[in-house]
């Protein structure tokens, strides 16, 4: 399993909606007979290919996957019958498929008369795909916020004026978290005013060739020349206000990760709906002691109320060049 | 010099108003005749400890020093004519003494035809006595400015309740970090609001043995029943406004490293005058998204005249029984 998860996580994979899966063959000695891993939406899954190296000594083998057989056919056919087919005689997985179209492999080849056995390393297992098992759980993508602010919670001073607040390290740093997302998500006001490209650049600035989808929510009509209506990524319009509409609406588009950028306001909403999951905040050793908030009045009067957030990550990002350190905390809604 | 400086730091000695010295006395093979180290103000320097223990022994040896020896008559005699009188032959000195009144020891020793090199790990002997080193040369304490936030720059809810926006755990090492300064000082306003004690409790929450000087500025008088007056330790009443004033008081009675605590008024106060040299910041992983501003208004009204500062140290204080974990940040001003 080991093994099978290491491939799981084999590097350049592009994101996507799918999971990441590894499996490995291994016959009754434990000899590993072959080996697969997805490669993203639309390919073979990581058993197929498996199976393909293996040929016919796959018959009598035991598969080993991080994820249990899908039963359905998408736009590959169905792991588990598959499996049958090649004459697999055992089959053990560490995480179930909870995704409602996936479901029931493990039911599959149990009547098929193969022994089956799952949960082997599923932390591990689930970890891999922590976005993706948590949107097939909850039926919507999970939600990352990113903000900036000073050490005194200010994301510009009174003038509006905000350079530093991020140092370069920080906004590199954004870039690489973009690019573990699948969507990255704004209001239209910030569009609007802002007109950022959304788009995910490497170190020397240029764009990768694979893009996150951009998506822009609210009721605001944007100008055409928007920088985020270019051609060097998908963009989709959400016409909602709502949090949860949103969300749905990136559900259908099997999207499983958001990044959450732009102003206090979408922030704002986000948080009073309880659909942040998890917040990177970048911290600027700076302080300001007045302008804009980096967060906005949440409506939140008394400490009892206050959004408590589970610490996961502290990660200290050196300035270059006489720039500030910048502090990444990275944390979970309680 | 390694076995000097190692000597200056042994556990146990007061913080107080003189530095901490290390003495190593060497024969021409470099064997160790005795070693000395200061216990703290009124006690004997650390010369003066190494030359009793070597005795006749110290006639002709080299002495290694962390601090270059002193010439002036305090609570002890001069180190130096102590040293020429004892007959050694070379004094090796890592720090200089800038002390305008022990000032001139290597000159006296020279002139008494004494060998003397001074600067040898002059960083390590400072980093010693960081705050006494400062405030010898800037003619004023060094000034430690405390504060806790929530991750959006918040000190309490908009109804006035700051129920943990400090851990347990913040709180601890607060009291570590105060044990380390030889004062905490606090505005009139905080204590007749608040009430502090303002004394430096252990982990069972038992007042230490030797307390910091407890000082109050500002012009309010104080009731009398003020915990602050209480008879845990001392207190001095500083009546002025002006920092620049306070600590000049608090240099004329020989305090090397203030603690600053109480409220963002006091701390405005020190950071519109520049006079605050290190930020320690406890940041609780917690929004409120409106309330009382953990730093006050500083009259910055663009980017470029925010305060900077240089981050030395980030410390992770974890939460007990489902406390938050806070994040220590310190800094230095830029």
């Amino acid at each position: 399993m080991r093994r099978a998860l290491a491939l799981a996580v084999t590097p350049g994979v592009p994101v996507g909606p799918n999971p990441r899966v590894g499996c490995v063959l291994i016959d009754d000695q434990g000899a590993v007979l072959a080996e697969g891993f997805h490669r993203g939406a639309g390919t073979p899954h990581a058993e197929a290919h498996a199976l393909a190296e293996a040929g016919e000594s796959a018959r009598g083998a035991t598969a080993v996957v991080t994820l249990e057989p899908c039963n359905h056919t998408g736009r590959t056919g169905p792991c588990a019958e598959a499996l049958i087919r090649a004459g697999v005689r055992r089959v053990v997985y560490a995480q179930p498929d909870a995704n409602p179209v996936a479901v029931g492999g493990a039911g599959r080849l149990r009547s098929a008369g193969i022994e089956v056995e799952g949960g082997l390393m599923i932390e591990d297992a689930q970890e891999i795909n922590r976005a993706w098992t948590f949107a097939i759980a909850r039926r919507r993508p999970f939600v990352t916020w990113k903000f900036a602010t000073t050490l005194d919670g200010r994301s510009a001073a009174a003038d509006g004026t905000s350079r530093w607040v991020s140092s370069r390290a920080a906004r590199l740093d954004t870039h690489r978290l973009r690019a573990l997302c699948d969507t990255m998500l704004v209001g239209s006001g910030t569009v609007a005013i802002d007109d950022p490209e959304l788009t995910v650049r490497d170190e020397v600035d240029q764009p990768l060739a694979t893009q996150p989808l951009r998506a822009v929510m609210g009721l605001r009509d944007l100008p055409d020349d928007r920088r985020i209506l270019n051609d060097r990524a998908e963009t989709v319009r959400l016409r909602t206000r709502d949090p949860e509409e949103a969300l749905a609406t990136l559900h259908s588009l099997e999207r499983r990760h958001v990044f959450l950028e732009g102003g206090p306001t979408l922030a704002r909403a986000f948080l009073q709906a309880d659909l942040v999951d998890e917040v990177v905040a970048y911290v600027a050793p700076m302080l300001l002691g007045s302008g804009t908030n980096a967060v906005a009045d949440l409506g939140i009067t008394t400490i009892s109320d206050a959004v408590h957030l589970h610490v996961t990550d502290v990660h200290v990002l050196e300035g270059h060049e006489g720039e500030d350190t910048n502090i990444r905390l990275t944390m979970r809604r309680k």
